[in-house]
């Protein structure tokens, strides 16, 4: 009886997964989540397709996207949004199979561990998703900008609130750089100003991101910066002397 | 045309939803993804559909699946693959719309940069999809438990190489986590010994997780840690003096 099932539930998706592939090759991928919505066991396709297709952005609407998801979800969601929200509308499927919400636990350096800034966690899964290995050079080269480049840019066209100062974090860590945002700034974490900072920065990181995608999408990519951990001979930050005395 | 094609898709894909409704709740999600593969910039229903269906999973299952993952594709990958890859085989779609190597870049403490260690990156994105807020709590568990427990633990039916040492991190960070082992059992990074080591602790995070993940699918998790933000009045770890001299 359950096998007749599920016979019959290939049939239906082999159909459908048909259809997916006249309509275009970028669909096809929604084919394989249903067969596979069978439970039959079959290797799940989303392996084999991945990474998935990538169309160029608009990176005016990245750093707007960017911006205002800061306010919905934190840094994290921020920025993975930016650029997957952009990719379930223009593209479709795959993207549209991600719940970009799932990313939302990267806020505050990983639930409020001061580690990795969350605009960065969410770059890495979105190149993750786009861009598989050329994806972890680009984040790569998206870190190293980031603790180089006094943040934040950004200007919204309607601001929450104004803030003041701009800061190198020298350091991919949010503790470190918000930190020493806040102090230039005279501020406290839970205030509007801080909010405000990391709404902004948000929409930069998307956006510096975003140029390096297209790039690459042009085959005009370079990646800028060699391997963290063949440098330091361990996975490390450039910043050894705030941590280490000399 | 174009209109009068996306109507007929759209019911198309109407009758394949109906039909994931009588199949079971879990599967709809894939209906949801043939009508977003259509492109009509529908609000993507996997957002809605988030979080996806949990099923309780065996942890020996999950500690070999970790183990052996980190050999093909290191860290981040070996603890979302332990969590992810049972969910494709045992509940289907949604799980099996996404990519798991996608999360590869989380190796090293992020592409190398030593910052959030790679196997809590995995129980991110893996509890992110899971469990949305409620897995943010596991999360944060999840990284305290990391913090504070002599690691690794696992031991390998086949193990790859032997080794002497397990070391208390104290921090969430791959390169202080590494750094202190790497001390104690007296290699460099770029040993077979350190792999097993990582190998191992990859078995470790992704067992402890898949622990507090069946709880609170029993209805049974009680989350053990606050806000780590709120605690300190910023984002941070709390091994404070690591950096800052008393």
């Amino acid at each position: 009886m359950m096998e007749k099932m599920a016979e019959k539930i290939i049939k239906e998706e082999v159909r459908v997964s048909r259809r997916g592939l006249l309509i275009g090759a970028g669909k096809v991928a929604a084919g394989a989540a249903v067969i596979a919505a069978g439970g039959l066991s079959l290797p799940p396709e989303a392996e084999a397709r991945h990474p998935w297709p990538y169309k160029k952005l608009d990176v005016g609407k990245v750093a707007r996207i960017a911006y205002e998801n800061w306010y919905k979800d934190y840094c994290c969601y921020a920025t993975a949004s930016a650029i997957l929200v952009p990719l379930q509308e223009e593209v479709g499927a795959p993207y549209t199979s991600f719940p970009v919400i799932s990313t939302r636990w990267g806020h505050g350096g990983v639930v409020g561990w001061g580690t990795l800034c969350g605009t960065l966690t969410g770059i890495g899964i979105a190149t993750g998703l786009i861009a598989g290995k050329d994806g972890e050079k680009i984040l790569n080269d998206v870190i190293f900008w980031y603790t180089q480049t006094n943040l934040p840019i950004y200007t919204p066209g309607k601001p929450k609130t104004t803030i003041k100062n701009v800061s190198r974090s020298d350091s991919p860590l949010c503790h470190i750089s918000v930190g020493r945002w806040m102090k230039k700034e005279g501020v406290q974490f839970f205030t509007p100003q801080r909010k405000e900072r990391c709404a902004r920065l948000s929409a930069d990181v998307a956006v510096y991101a975003v140029n390096l995608l297209n790039a690459w999408a042009d085959g005009k990519y370079v990646p800028l910066h060699g391997s963290q951990a063949k440098t330091h001979n361990r996975p490390a930050q450039n910043n050894c002397t705030d941590c280490h005395s000399g």
